[in-house]
């Protein structure tokens, strides 16, 4: 794997980077078990709504190796499906998983299976990269929150990896990245893979997002997700609502990038996204050095939801979804998974 | 002095607490110098609008009790009304001191105009403070950003004092307050001093703030200022500017609360008023810890400008002002300053 691949199978293992970590140190852990895969996801060492996806499967697959079956097995798989609770491809990708077991799939067939999810997600994103990269201007700024590149997904990115692809395709863009507290995955992660990938770029703290969407004349917003619903209400990383009613004040373009399975078809509106609700601490402490009183209360959701009526539209492997997004979502209900299921393949 | 009381002229200097280190500890400094007032401006250990005012006044008063006068007096008066660009109590405050001097008022009338223009802020606050409460609801939700408080003007405070009076006089408020990134002056002397006072309180990240609005039932949003135009524009902390469109979206209302002392007249928009951009590490590191690349680019405004027609009113120590604000700030400016000039009083 290159230093910079967030997750590789070493042939008994899933290898992962700790996001934690980064940028101060690229370190490599290994995760053998499901309860190592639940700790790292539960921690955040592992985040990403797709990375998420491939990593719980590997997180299955691993415990079919070490000789778990039946309901022992569909009991770690949802040990794995409830680290995150937003995150709809870690449950599709478990639920995958799950399937290819009750239908009788061995050890070797779900590894097979772990695997072509991983590698659907790398082609999945080459696919929405060159499709978001078509909607960005020649030039000017971008912003974006949270971070949705290679780290976020095992391949290109989601928001990110059009803003690279467009890059490559000799775009002359600027990034603002928004740091995203609490746990500052912009100012921590996106920075480091836009300096990868050799795209200029200014790193903000949130607040500022507004006034330099305003200030710098922004053409576009560009984020992820975490759930949609086929309304295209969108839960994403906290913060992305109120950038999305900032852009829309503005009149400048807000898409989200991600993938189908991202989608959540059995949802009518965002209203029944359950919104996971993280540790105090992550609010009251940076890096160990308190920044508020000790026991102050904290409200620390992890996403928030904004409505589909402020996107302006939503980048997918299958192409740009407009609205009305009750229409082009159902329409993207019907097409097919990119690669075969792991029962076809192995 | 009370523990709390962040300046006071104990008969040589000024004592402040150092407000960099709360909420973990109060640290009462001591300033003897000119020089030791515009540090402590610079690097924050002094901040917020008015508390500016009264604290580069007694700058003033020091240097003139060391025997400094004529133009070596005016240029240490410049130094203090340079350390920070955008609070305009500063350079009020400062020229009110100028003159004084330039009329010939010894270092004891200076002295007792230092003290007078303290002990206006304190009156001012408890007006603002009692029309302020008045807008609020009986009961409910509110949000604030940065800090307001006591430790922002050395009386009651104007966004945070309006809120804690309408606490005192009953009703039943719980405050969501921003931690305000980079500097965090939200999570470290908000939430201390709403503690203080004893008024419900929740600490949300800034990024949370849109959410919060729209999934908390907000009533209102109360902010300071550090600079108002004409028209009503409004130089306040960065974050503002987006906190005031997501509360216009959601038809929450949107209050400034100011003095008198916080409006420049001179100034017929916004558009003139200086941004200070601060240094890049404030977003680049925390407490030490790096949470970005070292040599990342960063657009560090202090302040962002929202504009007058975002907000729903603004309550100043002589009452609301409503829209059109061309037309109520002029008559603002007409009134007289609360009290009178050190050359009458000293």
């Amino acid at each position: 794997m290159s230093d910079f691949s967030p997750l590789a199978w070493d042939g008994d293992a899933v290898i992962y980077i700790d996001q934690r970590e980064l940028p101060a140190r690229v370190v490599h852990r290994r995760a053998a078990t499901t309860g190592e895969v639940v700790e790292a996801i539960a921690t955040l060492a592992v985040r990403g709504a797709p990375l998420l996806g491939a990593f719980g499967a590997y997180g299955v697959a691993l415990a079919a190796a070490d000789g778990t079956s039946g309901q022992a097995l569909r009991e770690q798989a949802l040990r794995i499906r409830a680290a995150r609770p937003t995150a709809v491809n870690l449950m599709w990708a478990v639920d995958r998983m799950l399937e290819a077991a009750e239908a009788g799939a061995g050890s070797a067939a779900l590894l097979a299976q772990a695997q072509a999810i991983h590698r659907e997600t790398r082609e999945t994103d080459a696919r929405m990269a060159a499709f978001g990269a078509e909607l960005l201007p020649a030039q000017g700024a971008i912003l974006t929150h949270c971070n949705t590149g290679p780290l976020a997904t095992g391949g290109a990115g989601t928001a990110l990896g059009a803003i690279i692809a467009a890059h490559r395709a000799g775009k002359r863009l600027h990034v603002y990245v928004d740091e995203t507290r609490p746990l500052l995955q912009g100012a921590r992660l996106t920075t480091f893979e836009l300096r990868q990938a050799g795209v200029p770029a200014t790193l903000i703290v949130d607040g500022a997002a507004a006034a330099t969407l305003r200030d710098k004349n922004v053409q576009a917003v560009l984020v992820g997700a975490d759930r949609i619903a086929r309304n295209g209400d969108t839960a994403n990383k906290i913060g992305t609502y109120g950038l999305a009613v900032a852009a829309a004040h503005h009149g400048i373009p807000f898409y989200v990038v991600a993938p189908r399975a991202t989608f959540d078809f059995t949802l009518a509106s965002g209203d029944a996204i359950p919104i996971e609700e993280r540790a105090h601490d992550e609010v009251r402490a940076l890096g160990g050095k308190a920044t508020a009183p000790a026991d102050m209360d904290v409200y620390n959701p992890a996403f928030d939801v904004t409505p589909g009526h402020l996107l302006t539209a939503i980048v997918t492997e299958y192409g740009v979804l407009q609205p009305p997004y009750l229409e082009s979502i159902a329409t993207l209900e019907l097409r097919p998974r990119l690669l075969p299921r792991a029962e076809e393949v192995g």
